[in-house]
């Protein structure tokens, strides 16, 4: 199958490549000219057959609208735009829009993988028409892992089902990441455990806290065990926040997803004014000492 | 190998099998006949050739120190024993002092596997001495899952680093089902999302939620698809609560695996005298409604 | 001086009588035609002299929004509205620019003061240019508290900070109620402290908890020791929400708010899906019993 | 009424005072010679008439516990005890049967009021028999803020009860300190209010958020409007963690109280371990840049 792929940087350079592996045709741009097979987004278009597939895997937010308003000038009814990206599905439901006007069908996919989605293949979640979806089905093939289609793959609902199960993926993701973080910082405070890297090593087979992310814990403590080359800083890249703000805003308890996102604010402050405040009323109240 | 193995439930019974398979002979004793091959203690420990192991695996608390202060009177110097169970740590430094008394050796040993263990293998979390440890590896392999030993075995310490390390390992337990639980809510409380199994499901592979947890979750969901037959109730059986008390004692910062646990708790509540006080402050104050 | 004052419910209702004690003319409109002095909004406005001053005291969101839209026909250049609501600082902005076109000046005003507020004043937070302010002093002066007018009233900011100001007031409110409540929690379980109520009062002076809350929990207490009547269910009304999702906007972790607000929406559930999906896998993995 | 005051610090030296001030005859004894009144704890004794009454206020755990059994043996038979330090209430038991051996009475007392004591007066809590509790009223009368009894003493049950009554007081305070905590830091990093110290030195009246906390935190600001002197570093002293404990032992959720209890751990940690851990797993998962 033929597809234009937008974006081609860390994840959507991967892709192409899987992709061209499993034999399709990619047409791939990107404002890196060493990267890009099509000269410009126009040249993308006129490249392809209609009727066409873009993949847009380009930063979520501006660059993505951007991208997608200007694809719905180019394209033609019967083509489909997929935005791979990590868009917040509210951007779905303005993105589908803007495209149906045109006849352009649009189909979100959140899509998991990381650094190893080359090798591995790429969770998938897509949101969108039915027809859309179907029609996309050899791609989502091929970029998916091996096995059964329903675990690496799955078609969640209409526009935005699928970046919505991929933000909550990530929310999981956080809160899964940090009970490994915060067992990991009691085992290494433990005068008792003193082979710390053995232990989460030795979780790798038969428990039931075996898992990917595990695997990646004993192979970053295997390179480095006490972790002493990291600084305790930890970014996040929204889906955490939309997380907690989705379950807000229906009125779902998130204490462990919430916990995770704002150990990883407090992560990157160098002072906590919260703090000041407590040491001011501690000095305030009971005249104990504070540092300045 | 020849070993006896008290406390024949749904583990232990269990280990014997697995043992049994690996070619070791287990001398069984529970205080149910039919599951029992001893008579009794003492019977147990008379069929078991000189130097002795034998591995306790019965409730924590006073059932697993008042076996472990009988087999103090019965065993004699050179003699071995395993408490196997969920005990506290705290409680091993207990055991082994009892037991050191008579010259026998003592080796903590933190098993994870529930009912999964007698085919996939159990993970190992042992502590104790490097002799006691060593002699006990043929009993180790035939338990541990099939693969390296480092990834299903750690001999993580000296005694009470086994229970230790379990115990961090069952804390980080609660904390990863919390947020899958949590990711769980918000997706059925999403309308977007119109196939939450399918969805929980399309992460068994390629992404990074992917764990043994994740497949069992798509196990109940393909079972009962919205969880309809089940009441939002859970147990905690000890080592989540440990857990918390030790991160306390260590000024190690919890929040995912303490709101894990308070979660366990609040689920068991038929009411919440907090949630009462809030309600009588917003009534006392705002003049807001009450339930009654 | 003399002002319209749209909505006289439980709060409006009290302010106009509080103002009339101070002095001040006041013409009242509500959909209630009884506690009405003004026909409809157009009366209102034509009752008074300009340059007009409309103080609206209506629920937040759509209704607040409407009535603005509406007064922004009505009134003329150099007229002035208040919103005294609890609306969210973003609709103050909107609000600002739909009067700004008419060239009336808007101020928007938090108001705490509850039940109470009649008696005691309101504590105010008003946002808005320093002219505007300061022309609806006499108003303030009389709304709020005896005492130094600085400590129950704070121009803090533009248009917007008197809501912001208002929005935070209320998170804090949140999690002061749960952390007394939690503390009446753990009192009402232990053994030990058999006079509950009378701890609670016993800290009315002197001690670093006492507070208005505490009174009001005194109180409460004091009508029903065991808070026997009430159910454990409490509403939240929109400002801890939003402290909770401007924290995540500006990277601040509110751990404390955010547990008050979730133990908020946990207080409301029947039953918690996420804890039926943690009761799902601790019976998957352990063979756990569940409650069905 | 004449009674010994072992420990004259911070808050014995005051509690002197104000003792004297209501006319009591006290005879304080500290290990600085400066501040005695006796020359030993024999010597203090000595000085006192039977049946006597001696306050101990020393630092909890150690110290307070040899102070009790030194008194056990200088006593007789009808004295009583007061421990009026920040006990742990777990040592009030043993305490109180160390004394009971020699007929000696023993009351715990809680007892808040930080460096404003001395002027405001002191909340109690007091722990022990009704008869003990009984015949040291007039000290606790003297200590105590003017005002009915009952707002600022309780005799909350039996031994152990009043160290209970305020380990849960203090617990509450780490929950109220970081509402307000939170809220400050909100604030600050809203660009909205631009009077953040006014702010909340508004609510000082009429607002539900009124509180002795609220009006130190305003000193704090008016000090030092942005907290620049200080760092946000705050300790604890043990009664948070004795909460949370207690809380995890009957199984009563305290989210807001635990997590005024990380902050403060978190406060203080140079670097997060667990942090560390979360960027080596987004740095293998993803890709994700770390510092180093």
């Amino acid at each position: 199958m033929e597809l234009g792929l937008v974006g081609l940087g860390k994840m959507g350079g991967s892709m192409r490549d899987r992709l061209r592996r499993a034999g399709h045709t990619v047409v791939g741009y990107d404002h890196d000219p060493e990267a890009s097979d099509a000269g410009s987004l126009p040249d993308l278009v006129r490249r392809l057959s209609a009727p066409r597939v873009v993949w847009v895997m380009v930063p979520a937010g501006p660059a993505t609208r951007s991208t997608v308003t200007e694809l719905a000038e180019l394209l033609d009814e019967g083509d489909v735009v997929v935005d791979g990206g990590n868009s917040r599905y509210t951007d779905d439901i303005a993105n589908a829009e803007v495209l149906s006007t045109r006849g352009v069908g649009y189909v979100d996919c959140g899509v998991s993988g990381g650094v190893w989605g080359l090798e591995v293949g790429y969770g998938l979640m897509a949101g969108g028409d039915a027809a859309d979806v179907q029609r996309l089905m050899p791609v989502f093939d091929a970029l998916r892992p091996d096995g059964p289609r329903d675990e690496g793959f799955v078609h969640a609902g209409g526009v935005g089902a699928g970046h919505y199960a991929k933000m909550v993926h990530n929310g999981i993701e956080y809160g899964l990441m940090q009970a490994y973080a915060e067992g990991y910082e009691l085992l290494h405070a433990s005068e008792l455990v003193t082979d710390v890297p053995g232990a989460f090593k030795a979780w790798s087979r038969g428990t039931v806290v075996r898992s990917w992310l595990l695997e990646l814990l004993v192979r970053a403590l295997e390179d480095d065990p006490g972790l002493s080359e990291l600084e305790g800083y930890a970014d996040d890249s929204g889906e955490g926040r939309w997380t907690v703000q989705e379950a807000i805003d229906h009125a779902v308890p998130a204490p462990v997803i919430t916990a995770a996102l704002f150990a990883r604010f407090a992560s990157r402050q160098d002072d906590s004014p919260a703090m000041k405040a407590v040491a001011a009323l501690r000095n305030q109240f009971g005249g104990h000492a504070v540092r300045a």
